[in-house]
């Protein structure tokens, strides 16, 4: 047996590649939409990919399954459990098998066994792998979003994110209840989940790859909760807020997303191209750091830089129907059109180097925007005055546990559809953690105009450093 | 001033860039499909690319200029000369501006002036460069397809390629007289042609990128001769044989040829779908070099080195209106569609990486094919008894200088139709210079199930380098 | 807690970087040389490398531990098990504790105890993790070369490779008892080897990367096997051999192998150099895949391609003293001295891409040399009179389950130093299991002045597969 | 015959290979250090590089000639002109023909004549090339940095560099008679000259890579001079200042600079071990662009970044004894490692990326510095007021024609030496002309506790542009 392990860090997201050397047969398990990993993996194995199946129909990346499938040919075995509103409707697109708790294929010397593990999502399967040439038993279990290391997945992201009303709580319950069968299987299954540390598909997941049914027993928070009313409070307590586009995930997962074909690079823009999509106020992605950004920027464009949280923000922010533009260096072009096509924002109409926004000035005559840092002493002072209006771009969690005085409190993936809570005629201060989320924000907001809006260098943790006084959900600090 | 000279090698095809630093405008000259490169130089410059221009309607690569001005905006200086099969069909789609000889514009402090010289196609307009800032005289001139280093472009290309017959000897008389026009500018100025050795474009070009007028007038063949008959005579003999794409090329760049609009890059298929291709005997092109292609090939796959001739070949052997697939290293898959992309072969309907090669073995239980390379030494006997049927694949010229006894000379372009020349069950050796041309040629024999065909190793050079018998047009060696 | 997975393909060896984020220490375990990659993943985690530890005195590659530790100022801690000469002589050059048994520390958050494993070598140790910010006990356990997937480390090596006589017995038992010892362990803990599938320092490793307690003591052999006599034997079974160069490992990392300080490249050698020595008779490795090594190669030179076995083939065959020169495509340049270090064959003096190979015969006049691949269907008849000598080049215990009849076994690594056994005047054909490392002996037996070896193509898996006549150690098959 | 031009942008060095394609035979040209480029362009060719020649010792980068000698076995035609101080001291090291004016030679079917041109250096040889088998008269001249396009070297570097006192007048004078006998050669020459525009070796360098005898004489500034006196005086004034490098550079090009043998990249270091350094007063040179910097800089670091003009700052800044560290993209390592081997600052002794910055102050607490860049409309009034002291870093050429009410002028490459000169209580600002050298010049004075230095964001133009008022030489403007 062999088993590949894929982790794209953008995403969080695990996937994994099992085969039988012996027939040279492989399966794919939860693959993301970048494809060509899998089968440059099993090329390089010379195994054939002749199954696929994922855990559960994904809310926060575009799956690969129905592409892959396409590709290779491959046997798609895909959950029939969980109502008509949690059927695959591309099944019969592809060659599929539709499986329930209990099934079993084999994939040459290996065995999958399905167990029903709904709580996440309704559907939702949980594999054992069994490699019957070596074992009579198994020898690990892929989770899916159902079991992570140290945490198990949200049962609230479907009416956080896809609007399904009422879902959370009996989510929680059946949650629970799969926990208990979990909790039957041998102390020495390893746990292969689908998520690591950074996922908003939990909240307190590991920096781990994978552990063991007996260490998550023994250690794992959700098998500590004795009572079921208790577990069902605590794991709907402070989850993080779900990325909007995690209802377009899931539609597309369902109903099947659009095949790439390869992987289209977009054309390069003209410096002077660019200055007319400004004047145009098309939607222009920034991918700079903010260190860089903030030094000189095109008028309306966002920064979002291209770090591991690139594509959770531009998730967020990025409308799905319109068309929009990047500010990134040749050498990264690749890696962000990947990451886009990745979660679905396939509408990337051009790009420019930074070089290009020299152009601005040139042909306009008028400077590039800077973005002011100032810094918790330059203004503390209007802060505690109530001169300077605080915007805190943190999670709703993160600001509970202590925040600037008098800061309202509004999570980044909301900035642009609550713009009527700011005032309109003083100085806002917009702040997170540590200035990344608030320097994206603080784009958002003079984006649309703000132009008093500041970010303040450092975020709470400066702030706080600096021995500034703090306030917490329930009084001052 | 700012010159930048850009040198396509797959294509020995030259174009530049002039900018003038003062106003920040800046003209492309001959442009290929591969525009990023321009819109790069011309930023990292910090100039705009305002204006665009060709010498002709190019015949041996997918112009730019269209793609280029709907890109930038610029406008579109075109040549208004010619009767009415050579304007161009595009102008109204871009700004654009026709022009004739003795006309002129500036860019920037650059003044750009027309002069008309036809012969090699009647359209063909020359461009003189004039630095005004610095100086009252021009400085150089771009030449395009009429005057090369060492060599003059050659007159008979549409009746050759594009099948417009008549054309040559008319064209030769214009080119005559286009040269004594030339032989009346200054020495000093510089030549510009579009194209540098190796090009199909000409049959004497020199590895030097520019020459100058009084140079050319020195030490130019085509200039030494004093007479129009004889000059027709000579430009009219021993041209190489022009590809076959060079038709299809002249009708897209008159047209306006489709746009890119970035680069799209092809799915990778693995092994199994690989295999499935051969069995529907669909088009594979191999890419790697010859000695590899040799010890194990796919069935009726066709060898095609990326070598900077992987240009050419393609172009004479791909069916513009069929899908093909690419055996290509994912390292060089790049820059192969691009060289596609540049020939207007955008057909490329996926790729896979030598290592799938393995699953035909794999999949099928049958080994992968073998190229036999036989040394001089191994056939002589055969070749001089006549029981080897010895196919060159040199160009005509190249096959009256000298060949193996017997051989009939079928250029490799014109292999595949001219298969009915060839004997059913003899053996066939087949043979080009150095051995390059005749693998390619034997792939594709052996793709049509001529399982015979042995390509001979080191070509006719070494045959000859062994002393052994060479005939030549007039009689034997 | 954090936990990273380093994985060397191409020494099947897995070394791991653990962090704690709350205090920001992180600690490297079995460290390979190539430390640049520990240093860039704890970078970007934000974590500090304050501790350096290794399960043993490895003799498969060069440890990073030295380097590594002067580096970064980390705290080594080194087995102080063993007796005086399994002693670390570089331990008083760093920051370093000595441990035993039973010893524990802490980096950051973590706690890492020592298990005293012996068996492989006499002072290995194995180390239980525990994160005790969310557990009281250990999460898993990284066993070095002491228990793998499905597999344990040998206990002959040392009388193998290094020569040390009498070792391999005492060291079986050793083995059996600390296996004993693991398995008081909790059946949860994970199970973090030093070597995936394909290292020598096992004979059976899996091809997944990590296990657990449980499983490997239902599944893995080891376990299955109740007496320790009956374990003895089976464990020093059919081991394969140990290469060379693993004497020299050995030596390296207990005194402490040079610094590299950075990665210096070679200089790039001239077409004409690499002629001059050709003709001086320096040891030149070309790692060109072996189908294009066949079809032209300099005279003398020796064919180890770039595969993935090119560390272990390059470890046995080439000297530690003697400079040698690497024909190598400019791409590949920076992967193949990496490769060369990772095993201290620091001696590159140079390097030329397979393009200057034209030169030898612009320079000499002579052809490339040709390496015949010849067919069981070409060879079957000399094979079975006995005309042609068939020399296998696979490990004895391929060898013992079915060769070619008469076949003669020399592994490839003795292949020079029994040149003695082979035939002076007799056609030799060279086989193996597929035809990669015969193609190695080939160019080896022909670079001595054996011209007339063949490499048999497909190996003895072909032979079989075309129903040829087997022998088998006990008799005819 | 073959001719390949090689651009070096960041030295604006151009050298040239010139082969024969018949024998086989190549020479180069004013080789840099980075010999690679041409053993692969001659490899690439199938040429052999037998023939290098230089036109001068150079001043401005290290020169290739004696590495690529050692490396190729080729024969160095060195000048034989100029007095004892101008001779090669490491002729004798390799095959080397000294040359005097008239000298010729062949390489394969080219002739090369030696033209002694004396001016820019005593020693200085011009080189015609003829390709003997095409024309019976040369094709053009390599001109060294005799006659640039639209310049001509300048004849005051000796004094101003290698402090030879009383040469720049005689050289002037030399200078004047070299020209008059290049314009008695054939207008249609092409003339190639060493360097392009940017180059420190002269004032006006175009743009344009080469240019013709006739083109020079008449539209070149220096033909246009009738007068020798007045010529004199006209190239010795304004002639940008030389780089201190240039000294060292002199010496090491007539004694041998030292082989570098391939290519060393230097180690990584931890953010720890920068931070060390950091307390230490290590040279570390932070290569990211100015804004980057400016958003947080390690205390004491330089920002020289690594753009065209990197190498030319490093040269000024960087003492040829001290290890120096840098702040370095991995992607860009290669790159910025190369640059400062071309002018022989060997002596980096480690890298670290931006990412490591971050530990600055997670190990003490403290935060990163931060440059203030400001406006015009900032310190307008403490200009104009005298309040702030105003730092022009530009050359004294550039000061004169305009710059900043009260400024003082000391040109970014005397900033440190002329520290005595500044204020110690006053705020300052520094400007060159659009702000990049003034963020370098900044960063040095930060560096040397000078905390009230601001860098004035777009420099001298934006000033001018926004209409404040402007001193001139003469006078205010």
């Amino acid at each position: 047996m062999l088993l590949r392990y894929f982790y794209d860090d953008k995403l969080a997201h695990a996937s994994y590649l099992v085969g039988c050397q012996a027939t040279g047969d492989a399966m794919v398990i939860d693959p993301g939409r970048n494809i060509e990993q899998y089968i440059a993996a099993a090329e390089k194995e010379g195994l054939r990919i002749s199954a696929i199946t994922e855990t559960h129909i994904h809310a926060d990346f575009v799956s690969g399954t129905l592409e892959l499938a396409h590709r290779t040919g491959a046997t798609a075995y895909l959950s029939d459990e969980g109502d008509e509103n949690w059927k695959y409707q591309f099944a019969d697109r592809i060659k599929s098998v539709l499986v329930k708790d209990g099934d079993e294929w084999k994939v040459g010397n290996l065995r999958i066994q399905v167990m029903h593990t709904p709580g996440h999502t309704p559907e939702h399967i949980s594999l054992l792998l069994t490699d019957t040439a070596a074992a009579a038993e198994p020898m690990g279990i892929f989770t899916g979003d159902f079991v992570f290391v140290g945490d198990v997945g949200r049962p609230d992201l479907l009416e956080e994110a896809a609007g399904i009303a009422g879902t959370a709580e009996p989510g929680a319950r059946q949650l629970y209840r799969s926990l208990q069968r979990f909790a039957q299987l041998p102390d020495y299954l390893q746990v292969w989940p689908a998520h690591g540390a950074g996922s908003a598909c939990g909240k307190a997941l590991g920096a781990v790859p994978s552990s063991t049914v007996g260490y998550e027993k023994r250690f794992g928070w959700a098998f500590q909760v004795e009572d079921e009313e208790e577990f069902v409070g605590m794991v709907l307590a402070d989850q993080p807020e779900a990325p909007r586009y995690f209802a377009m995930m899931k539609k597309l997962n369902k109903e099947g997303p659009p095949l790439l074909n390869g992987c289209p690079l977009p054309p390069r823009l003209t410096g002077h191209k660019l200055v007319e999509l400004v004047k145009q106020e098309a939607i222009i992605v920034d991918t700079r750091e903010s260190a860089a950004f903030a030094t000189g920027y095109l008028p309306g464009s966002w920064n979002i830089p291209l770090t591991s949280s690139f594509v959770t923000y531009a998730g967020w922010l990025l409308d799905y129907e319109t068309p929009f533009y990047l500010i990134v260096d040749e050498a990264n072009l690749l890696t962000a059109v990947r990451m886009l096509y990745s979660i679905g924002l396939d509408n990337v109409a051009g790009y420019a180097t930074p070089e290009a926004l020299e152009f601005w000035t040139r042909e306009t005559g008028q400077e590039l925007c800077i973005m002011p840092h100032v810094t918790p002493q330059q203004v503390k002072e209007g802060v505690l005055k109530g001169e300077i209006q605080v915007v805190d771009v943190r999670g709703a969690t993160e600001f509970k546990e202590g925040h600037l005085p008098n800061a309202v409190n509004i999570p980044l993936g909301y900035v642009l559809e609550r713009l009527n809570e700011l005032p309109v005629h003083q100085p806002i201060v917009v702040n997170c953690q540590t200035g990344v989320r608030s320097a994206i924000a603080a784009s958002l907001l003079r984006g649309v105009g703000m132009d008093k809006v500041l970010n303040l260098r450092g975020g709470f943790v400066e702030w706080a450093t600096e021995g500034l006084p703090i306030e917490r959900e329930n009084g001052h600090g």
